[in-house]
């Protein structure tokens, strides 16, 4: 392609509106543009690099026998209804775009087709002998982002691959699933990514069990946790670890203790030297589902630790017996009548209930870090008052499990003798385990070998095929711009015509271009009636592995070939196919080493 | 690819559904299934096809330099109120499905992207040097169609390609059109479609002229009108032609004529020995706008003319100097107190506005046939009443314009002694010359080579890709099944395995799939554990272009090479290749020859 039809505008300067490096990129060097929150135009050279991942993914996506379709982006509100996600992805967390039609019928713009395609399947698959079976598609998705940022990163319309299988047992889905794990390891080698699989939370997808693959870089919006041996990852979100050791309370005698004004852990214990690992705190949410009246959530954490939203959400979705949850809200004050900051464990639903105006039973969960401590100190529910107190004497009736935050530094669950670290990851990719979720909302059953009909088992498998195009800048650039993996390049090879007013290195060039994409090679020809420094800036920009520079050496025939990091090669035009096409082929297949 | 792999689910009998024959074979053949009215899923087979067309066009478009990329789906509602569209694709139409993001603003689904195009050509394009330019995507698109039906032929979700031209004056977009019809029409060979291009109507997209490419089948819902030398065809709704010859009028002396309960033109001319030519017939139409109250149209046609609504639209849009015009609905009685059946010309605008209630003055139109009449007969605007009159006697005022609509029988103007025929068209292509409708709406301009700055001149060149694929299908079908042009077929060849139970057919199968697998064809082995029977007509049914089936003569390396169409040809498993290979690629270059 030439650079003249390509409509390549470059920014010197980078835009307001991108926080990240690989968004400032993408925006000076022309391959987005917004239109509205959360919203790109891709533009050609973005385009390339996306089709490019597609194509990685397509052909991995067929080694494991996946087989491409397309479904619809507008789904019907039944479906999801059907499923019981309505509610949950238009009201609650709300990030489904949803619509009406001229007729009033309700429709949703897909961020998942898990719905849609168990559908398909209750009317397709209908015996054994079809299966195992596994559909994936490539499409543009929608989430309607609380804060859509970082560019394509957190956008509000994405490009995704998404692959659905369907199992007769749950011994099949697991050895596909771990078939599609290697797959996934495979398409982000051969980006030129480095990624970490780790253990994760399934989310609003839901199923057994899941595991993300993350972009190790510094702008990535996941904590990830990774233990010192590389043998345990884990999304925050999800990540265990053992907490560390209580300090034991020297006076363990029950008494109130005065804390006027000392509404915080720390000023607990500042004013009276304890220990945060001798404290119980308590959290109070307020949780709305999609049937019914709202209902209070207390949580009991040891002083020391940090809630874990997503461990405390799972437990009430398990633990209420209810319909969606659709909020956690935590409760602070402002307009209620309680003693924030003197909470104890043991608030009485009678108290809460006439200052939330919210009835029922109230949810209370504690911490296994709360449950092991024997006498502790908490809130008296009393203004300006603390106390020392015990389990046995609050004679309460908990639901215990893990629902703190682990943290860098806590030992491994799997070695104590070894810690976690944190990393910053992009999730890139998710797979999933849903077993019978699905189907069994949607009656996707099939006749077993065996004469008998069962639910079928599933899996998901999602890759965010623009996220991991930006990521691969966020972990592949320096001071100069861009540096693509050559395998994702909007183009291989750029050749760069100094001056284009001397008709010896216009002809050289065009001579170069023609040969070097008759060896197969994805060339751009810079032929703008530019400065040579601002051709080879916007090359160093775009990112592009090799520049061949037509200059003054045109007439002899000398040109210099100048891979995007390394130092420049000097060669003859009659050289360059023998000196770069194997460099370059050995980059292509540098990524696809298993 | 196995067909035990690719759910292949066929069914016996025509969906309940699908009314036309193409509709009923996708649904059938298991290449789509619906998901809501309007909006289906396209399975693998169909994605096969589609792929093929959309590598077609994509081949073509890079002929014409066009630059592929990716507008985003989700369009702000501000940008389309720039162009003046927003309320005539959302309150008038109303054909974009539109919703309130979480911030509550408005985004419409995109059915088209000119405004989004032009906002970036704003951006992007700075000087006369970079043009020509002309970027294309191919992208699921959106429409809230008042009726979807046919299948992907009138659906709710659809794929287009759509290619947008910018130009730095009127001769180089007229030079880059006519490349772009050329490219078109190879598509459309490319593809094994007969194709016809018609003058059409631009509509709302607008602008100065228009092409549209129309599959010529009788299940079209458009109506061409074509001369009998094939030197004209148009669309009716833009179609014109020379009137028949009115009769005179006998008696011309001015008076009333006595109609009781003759409220029709045929109804008159039946009872007073009238021919339809001699009569003026009346209609009235209530016009809603985009801004400010709606106005009314009263528009005069000779008798035996038939109103054109497109035609009549686009001179009150024209005509009337207001914004949009949303809607032009016929008044006919029901709540009005006006004597319909019995209306002429005179109507007078108190009388009007007396019975509408819409104020403001009365637009007035007037069919060249009916301003040709010197006397006629026509409503005295009042019950029961006709008389003879003339228009020097009303003494109105008129836009006098071809508001009828051509039919077919009727003379050409070009050459009176041919006469116009009628065919059925599925639109599958549409090409604009849009002028600088968009480009001034939305300040994109260019500095020229002389220093000035003008509007950038625009093209835009629509393919329906999904309807596309169904039109082949409509040309191309028999008793069996679909007929596929091997260049678009879901696959080339298929290997069909009589008997999977029978070791040597099986192995036979399987490397004679290889070996056609190793030569590039792209084949389908059909290794179901199913009758003999049910494959091939499976294969029918699917309209593979080639079928060869290994049955009881594998164990003598024998084979049959079936045609989809024509009689079977018998050969060794030996010379399968020698036989088959010339003859497939002579199907998939024959399309392809200009």
């Amino acid at each position: 392609m030439r650079a003249s039809t390509l409509l390549l505008v470059t920014l010197r300067d980078d835009p307001a509106e991108a926080e990240i490096t690989s968004h400032k990129l993408l925006v000076r060097a022309g391959f987005i543009r917004r239109i509205a929150a959360g919203i790109y135009a891709y533009l050609p050279l973005m385009w390339r690099v996306l089709r490019k991942v597609q194509a990685i993914v397509r052909e991995e996506m067929e080694a494991v026998d996946a087989i491409e379709t397309l479904l619809p982006q507008l789904q019907p509100a039944d479906l999801w209804q059907q499923s019981g996600r309505w509610s949950a992805y238009t009201a609650g967390e709300g990030i489904m775009f949803h619509l009406s039609d001229r007729q009033g019928r309700q429709l949703g713009l897909g961020p998942t087709h898990e719905e849609v395609i168990t559908c398909l399947a209750a009317e397709l698959i209908r015996s054994y002998r079809q299966l195992p079976v596994c559909l994936y598609q490539m499409q543009t998705k929608f989430r309607d982002e609380i804060r859509p940022r970082f560019g394509m990163m957190r956008g509000r319309e994405f490009i995704m691959k998404d692959a659905y299988s369907f199992h007769g047992d749950e011994a099949d889905l697991k050895a596909y699933y771990a078939r599609m794990d290697g797959a996934y390891r495979r398409i982000f080698r051969r980006c030129g990514l480095r990624t970490l699989a780790v253990q994760a939370d399934s989310g609003a997808i839901g199923g057994s069990a899941s595991q993300e693959f993350m972009v190790v870089a510094d702008a990535g919006e996941d904590l990830v946790l990774i233990s010192g041996d590389g043998s345990y990852a884990a999304n925050q979100e999800r990540a265990v670890s053992l907490p560390s050791q209580a300090v034991p309370l020297e006076d363990t005698k029950p008494r109130n203790v005065s804390t006027p004004g000392q509404m915080t852990i720390e000023a607990v214990c500042g004013g009276h030297g304890l220990d945060p690992t001798q404290m119980v705190k308590v959290l109070l949410h307020r949780a709305r589902f999609g049937d019914g009246p709202d209902q209070l959530v207390l949580t009991a954490l040891r002083g020391d630790q940090e809630l874990n939203d997503t461990k405390l959400g799972n437990a009430v979705t398990a633990g209420a017996g209810r319909g969606t949850l659709l909020d956690l809200a935590l409760l602070d004050g402002g307009d209620l009548a309680l003693p924030f900051g003197f909470l104890g464990p043991d608030l009485g639903d009678p108290a809460i209930a006439a200052a939330t105006g919210v009835e029922g039973p109230i949810l209370r969960f504690r911490d296994h870090t709360a449950a092991a401590l024997h006498t502790f100190v908490c809130g008296a529910n009393t203004v300006d008052t603390h106390r020392v107190c015990d389990w046995d004497t609050l004679a309460l009736t908990w639901r215990d499990g893990d629902f703190r935050n682990a943290q860098p530094g806590d030992r491994c669950r799997h070695d104590p003798t070894t810690v976690l670290e944190a990393v910053r990851g992009i999730e890139v990719g998710h797979i999933f385990q849903l077993g019978c979720k699905y189907s069994e909302a949607l009656a996707a059953r099939f006749s077993t070998a065996e004469g008998g009909e069962e639910a079928l088992w599933m899996g998901c498998y999602g890759i965010g095929i623009s996220r991991l195009a930006q990521a691969a800048i966020e972990q592949h650039h320096d001071g100069d711009g861009m540096v693509w993996p050559t395998a994702i390049a909007p183009f291989e090879v750029v050749v760069s015509v100094a001056n284009v007013q001397r008709p010896e290195q216009l002809a050289l060039g065009e001579r170069l271009y023609d040969q070097l994409r008759l060896a197969g090679v994805d060339v751009l020809l810079d032929d703008r009636p530019e400065r040579a420094g601002v051709k080879f800036k916007d090359a160093d920009l775009l990112g592009i592995p090799w520049r061949v520079v037509v200059g003054r050496g045109a007439a002899r025939e000398q040109v210099e070939l100048k891979p995007r990091t390394r130092p420049c090669l000097d060669c003859t035009a009659a050289d360059l196919l023998a000196t770069l096409l194997p460099r370059l082929e050995r980059e292509r297949q540098e990524m696809s080493l298993s």
